[in-house]
C-alpha cells in the first residue's frame, strides 16, 4: 500500500509484544486482563489480544460496546458512567452479551434498576484521589445505597476505579503511594459494603507498566499499552522501543532559514494533545520510516501544529537529508486520542485495519 | 430525533446568517467569497452557501476537494502546501474540476509541472508574518522562479496568504496593522513577479470578522466564521450570539462536595483545543438547551476534559437544576476541530447533516 496522505502505521508485532507482556504480569499477579479498547477501538487489532486468550474487553461508550459485540466479543465492561439516555441502547446490548456497567451514584442505580429489564452486572467506581467521577469512600450512606439492587437482575460484581493522577512523570516509589492509597480506599469501600468478593478492578496504564505488583486487584483494565506514545515515555510508562503507532506524513515544505519542515499531518491526524518536558510544548517526536518500521530514538520533535500542518523543528543534518515528498515519521504525543481521529490503520505489512466508524454510530 | 449522546447541533438560521453577512461585507469590498469548508466538511452545509450564490470553494486537502467535488463543486482551491505523493489524486481532479493548488517553493512547481498534465491554476503562498510556510517577499529569486511554469497547462493566477497570527484577542486596530503588513507583502511579490492581474487570495476568519474593509484583496477566504466558537469570541470576531453550533452533552454524574458536573462529552467529541481567558483553561463554555437551540450567555465552564469525559464547574444554582440524565450544551472551543471530530451532524429541526468521512478517504 502506497503512502500519500498522514497514515496511522501500527508495528504489529509491538502491539502484540506489549500485550503479551502486559498478560503475562496479570497473570503472574493471579489478575485477569480486561483491556481497554478506546485506544485501538479496532475489531482487527481486538483478535490479536483474542489470539492471546483474553476474552473479556473494557470500552468508554455504549456504542463502542455495540462495535465490539457485533466483532464477537461476549462479555464487556462500560467503563464510563452509566447514561441514563442511554438506557435502551444498554437493555438491547445485555440481552446480546454479558455487560457490566459502571455505577457512580444512588441515582445512576436507581435508574438503572427502574428501566433496564435485562440481566446487568454493575461495578461501583470508586474515586481513588483522582476526583474526576466516582462515590468517595467517605460517602458511607450512598455506598451502601449503591450496593443494594432494587432490581434482581441487577448484581454488583465489582469496585472500579481509575487513578488517572497517574497520568504524569512518575517513579516506582510515587506510583507505589497512588496504588497503596487506591487499595486503601477499595477496602473502605469493601467494608462499608460488607462483602469481600468484590471483584477490584483497577490499572491504569502506568501504574501496570511501572509497578510489578499490584496485590489485592483481580482484573487489569490498561488501554494506552497496546501502542503507548511519548507521554507514556515522558510518564516513564514505557521506552520509545514499546510504541508501536507511528504516523507517516509527507513533507511539504523546507524552511531551511529557520531550520523547520512542514509536514501533511495537523491536529486532525494527531490531536492536539501535548506534552512540555521543558516548558516548551512538543506534539510528537520525529523518527525515520524505513521498509520495516522506523528507527527507534527520536530525531527531531513536532513543535506546533494547526488543522491539517505539523511544523518541525530539525537538526542542519536532518533538514539537508529531506525534500518534499519525502515521508517522515511522527510518535505521537496520545495515542489513544490519535487512534480516534484516523478512519483506519496500516500495519507495516500494508494492511488496512479496520476501525469503529463515528458516522455509523 | 433523540439526543441521548454527544451530537454536535446546528443552529441553521445561525450559520445561514453568519454565511450571508460575510458574503454581503465581501461583496461591498468588491472581493469574492470563496469559503473555506474545512470547517463544516459537509456537502449539506455546503448547500446553503450555494443557496446565496457562491459556487467557488477552498478546502484543506485533496481527499476534501474530492468529497466536495463529489457534491458538485466545480472551483476547489486546495490552501494546502501541494504534496509531491498525491500528484496522481491531483491530475485526476483536475480533469473532473477547476483545480486551484498551494505552490510553496520552487521545488513545488517543478515537480507539479513534471508530475501533473492536467489544467492546473496555482496560487504563490505568501508568508505574511506566521510563519507556518509559504515564500518570504525578500526570497526574490525563487518568487521569480516559481512565477514561471515550464508547463504550459499550469498558471499562475494568483497570491495566496493566511494571517494565522491573527489567533489572539485582537482589536480593530492590530488587526489593521497584521492586514497592512500582509498588504506590502502582496505588493512585493506582485512587484517581483512584474504581475498586477494576479488575485489577491487572504482572509482569517478574525480579519474578515474584525474588519470592515480589507482594501486590494479580490478573493477572502474565511472558514470558520460559518460556525464560529468560543475561541473566536475571545478573539473579538464574534459574539456568543453568533455561534451557530453546540455540543448537546447528557450530564452523568453530579458531585456538589466540589461543584462539579459530569458529562459524557471529551475530548474524542470536543478536541482537545483550550482558551486561557484568565490563566486557566477553558474547553468549552456551557449553555442550556431548549427546544429551539440554546441559551445565549454561557452559564458555565468546562475545566477538565478526558477522552469520553468533560467536568463543567458550576454554581449552585446550575448545580441544583441538574439531574442524571438531563443535557447540557457545551459551545466548543475550535469549532473547526469538534466539528472534525463528528460523524455527523443535527440540525435543530432533528436533520441528520452527512459530513466528509475519513473511513471512506
Amino acid at each position: 500500500m502506497k503512502i500519500v496522505k498522514p497514515t496511522l502505521l501500527i508495528d504489529e508485532q509491538k502491539a502484540k509484544r506489549n500485550i503479551r507482556k502486559m498478560l503475562q504480569k496479570a497473570r503472574s499477579n493471579g489478575a485477569e486482563l480486561r483491556p481497554h479498547f478506546k485506544t485501538h477501538q479496532s475489531a482487527d487489532v481486538g483478535e490479536w489480544f483474542k489470539d492471546e486468550g483474553i476474552t473479556k474487553a473494557t470500552v468508554s461508550s455504549v456504542d463502542m460496546a455495540r462495535y465490539f459485540a457485533d466483532a464477537g466479543w461476549d462479555d464487556i465492561t462500560i467503563a464510563f458512567p452509566y447514561n441514563p439516555l442511554e438506557a435502551e441502547e444498554v437493555e438491547k446490548l445485555a440481552k446480546r452479551v454479558t455487560l457490566n456497567v459502571t455505577i457512580v451514584s444512588k441515582m445512576a442505580l436507581y435508574h438503572l434498576n427502574q428501566h433496564v429489564s435485562a440481566p446487568i452486572n454493575y461495578y461501583i467506581k470508586v474515586d481513588v484521589g483522582t476526583h474526576r467521577t466516582g462515590i468517595l469512600p467517605s460517602q458511607t450512606e450512598q455506598i451502601k445505597e449503591m450496593s443494594l439492587s432494587e432490581n434482581p437482575n441487577h448484581h454488583l460484581v465489582g469496585l472500579l476505579a481509575h487513578a488517572g493522577h497517574t497520568y504524569q512523570p512518575m517513579t516506582k516509589s510515587s506510583a507505589e503511594k497512588v496504588f497503596m492509597q487506591s487499595m486503601k480506599a477499595f477496602r473502605t469501600v469493601s467494608e462499608i459494603i460488607g462483602r469481600h468478593d468484590l471483584i477490584i478492578s483497577y490499572g491504569d496504564t502506568p501504574s501496570c507498566s511501572i509497578l510489578d505488583d499490584l496485590p489485592g486487584v483481580n482484573e487489569w483494565r490498561p488501554g494506552n499499552f497496546v501502542f503507548y506514545d511519548i507521554m507514556q515515555e515522558y510518564f516513564n510508562s514505557c521506552t520509545y522501543d514499546d510504541i508501536a503507532v507511528c504516523m507517516a506524513c509527507p513533507v511539504v515544505a523546507i524552511h531551511e532559514d529557520r531550520n523547520e519542515v512542514v509536514v501533511y499531518g495537523g491536529g486532525v491526524h494527531l490531536s492536539k494533545d501535548f506534552i512540555e518536558p521543558d516548558g516548551e510544548r512538543v506534539y510528537g517526536k520525529v523518527v525515520a520510516l524505513s521498509d520495516d518500521g522506523w528507527s527507534t530514538e527520536p530525531i527531531a520533535s513536532v513543535v506546533r501544529l494547526s488543522q491539517e500542518h505539523g511544523i518541525l523543528r530539525v537538526s542542519d543534518e536532518l533538514l539537508s537529508s529531506l525534500e518534499i515528498g519525502s515521508l517522515v515519521g511522527i510518535l505521537p504525543v496520545h495515542s489513544c486520542l490519535t487512534a480516534d481521529l484516523q478512519g483506519y490503520y496500516v500495519s507495516l505489512a500494508g494492511r488496512k485495519l479496520n476501525k469503529f466508524n463515528k458516522a455509523e454510530a
